[in-house]
């Protein structure tokens, strides 16, 4: 299981094998059943989470009492409260997992340890969370420039499989649909 | 002037009198003037940007024809389009100096070789992006869960010189104003 990590840390930095062995034995493999918490709000984020199988979201409790997603994460994503993990403050967002998954968490006192003894690491975690950003910025963009039906259509497109993985209530909150377009959606009029 | 950037990247790691050295003979300061651009949608984002003196905004153009501000950076700050950097694609972002500005551009390509040259430094560019990353989040979770007034009042406490150094409309649009609200701002109902 943790060959899915190891290959995708090996799509941006080499690794030998003595660094294969000691990243095998420092990470544990964790089962999280869909609806669990790995972050609520008010926690302290203490680690970084690789999905291995399955899918979580990022979620806030918005202004109306209800829950906004703001980011989901499948196979081969992380995702963390990186400002929470880095200051050591509490978080203001909620992880939970949508399916029952198989994660990596990586605690910060092991990844601190790990990036010590494999400091190429660094390049690693760098590249996917700027990339990652980027494409958060990205749907900032899509939400202020693209019509809810855009926005549907155009998530479809890019993630045929994935709109059908989460319910649809998520998806909705994810790209800011309205009420009203989220019936016509269910009425299969889009 | 290049200081500045060799103190904040002192902050995260230690750098040998040499790698000082090196990093002043690579970098270049450029002087931007107010409403200039380093960055139009549809160019590749070839550079990372640090604000020595200055401000820039990263905009884009929403479905009414507006510019739409997502993201300021002042004095200490990198900005850039971490999706178009990587991918080597078109960007769907502006960036653009509100002030005149002094910056330093790291070329993609000097900075791939500084990072071969000094690995320490990928550690500081993930912890830097990692945080701006967060922050971006907190943004987010703000504009979902405060009142105009409160996200206004809010980024005034937080930022108190720097709401008097840009034009109001573009703090408008960063903290997605309704035109009512903005109303009330310049009337100093606010």
């Amino acid at each position: 299981m943790h060959s899915v990590l190891i290959n995708h840390i090996q799509k941006f930095v080499s690794l030998e094998p003595s660094e294969v062995t000691l990243l095998e034995s420092s990470l544990n493999l964790s089962q999280i059943k869909k609806k669990e918490h790995v972050l609520q709000e008010g926690q302290v984020c203490n680690a970084m989470y690789f999905i291995i199988k399955g899918c979580f979201r990022q979620y806030i409790i918005n202004n109306k009492g209800t829950e906004q997603t703001l980011q989901f994460g499948i196979e081969s994503w992380w995702i963390t409260d990186y400002l929470s993990f880095h200051n050591t403050t509490q978080s203001h967002f909620y992880i939970q997992a949508v399916e029952n998954s198989d994660i990596i968490a990586i605690d910060k006192i092991v990844l601190e340890s790990l990036l010590i003894q494999i400091p190429k690491l660094e390049r690693y975690f760098r590249i996917v969370s700027q990339k990652t950003f980027g494409a958060a910025q990205m749907r900032i963009k899509f939400l202020f420039t693209m019509s809810a039906e855009e926005r549907y259509n155009h998530f479809k497109n890019q993630n045929p499989e994935f709109v059908q993985r989460v319910p649809q209530y998520m998806l909705a909150s994810y790209l800011d649909f309205s009420a009203e377009f989220m019936s016509k959606i269910r009425a299969g009029k889009v």
